[in-house]
């Protein structure tokens, strides 16, 4: 088994916020949705159920945490809770806030629309959101 | 707090195949894509961390055990897993198996294509298949 490295795609896309004890909390560069992606730091993993037992757990913590606070605080009408993986093998779950009145509702956001990238001080600001929210994140 | 009873529209697009501990099991109609749903069987639930620590823990459990035993029987690419719920609030968890040459990939299903009811006689071929692969569920 390798050393966890973050997929090339996902190192492209998103910015780098915090660890949780398992996984890297990412943010997606498109500021059409508050997009959020955990990645768990283990190498060669491209589904949930390959992972130990405790460590899917830790996931699952990660998971519900990351969704109930992000829809509380961005006030979500629906969380939208994802691994698909088919483009990137590497596992990541994504967590996406969304909107009755977002650009792509009630579609999925996958494929949609193109990513409209954030600027420098909104990806600024995105992150000291975050970091306020998630005392737990390892910066 | 209600009783929990299927959402109609699940009821209306889906063919139930049993229960697990938690959840019921159930196949969507679209014979484009071998595609289960996980439902808890609580109800007013619509995000996973509503679930009590043991109920998310059971589901999470149910869901590894689905997608594991899927990926293996259908022979998948990768399992797409996801809780979007834009249409139907009650909580609901896809389980796709997808292919590189299935008719979507390597976009996400939802939307994509208009679904192609199986045949009664592949419905019952389906649940043959699953109920064998699942001794877990009650019928």
């Amino acid at each position: 088994m390798s050393h966890f490295q973050l997929h090339p795609r996902l190192q492209q896309d998103t910015v780098f916020i915090g660890s949780f004890e398992l996984s890297q909390l990412l943010l997606m560069n498109d500021s059409l949705y508050p997009w959020f992606i955990l990645v768990p730091q283990k190498a060669d993993i491209g589904e949930s159920y390959q992972l130990a037992p405790d460590e899917r757990q830790q996931l699952q913590t990660e998971s519900c945490l990351l969704a109930e606070r992000l829809a509380k605080i961005y006030k979500a009408d629906k969380m939208n809770v994802a691994a698909l993986g088919n483009m990137v093998p590497q596992l990541h779950i994504h967590h996406v806030v969304r909107y009755k009145h977002d650009k792509a509702w009630p579609a999925p956001i996958w494929g949609a629309f193109d990513a409209v990238p954030y600027t420098e001080e909104a990806i600024e600001q995105q992150r000291q959101r975050i970091c306020a929210a998630f005392p737990e994140l390892t910066l």
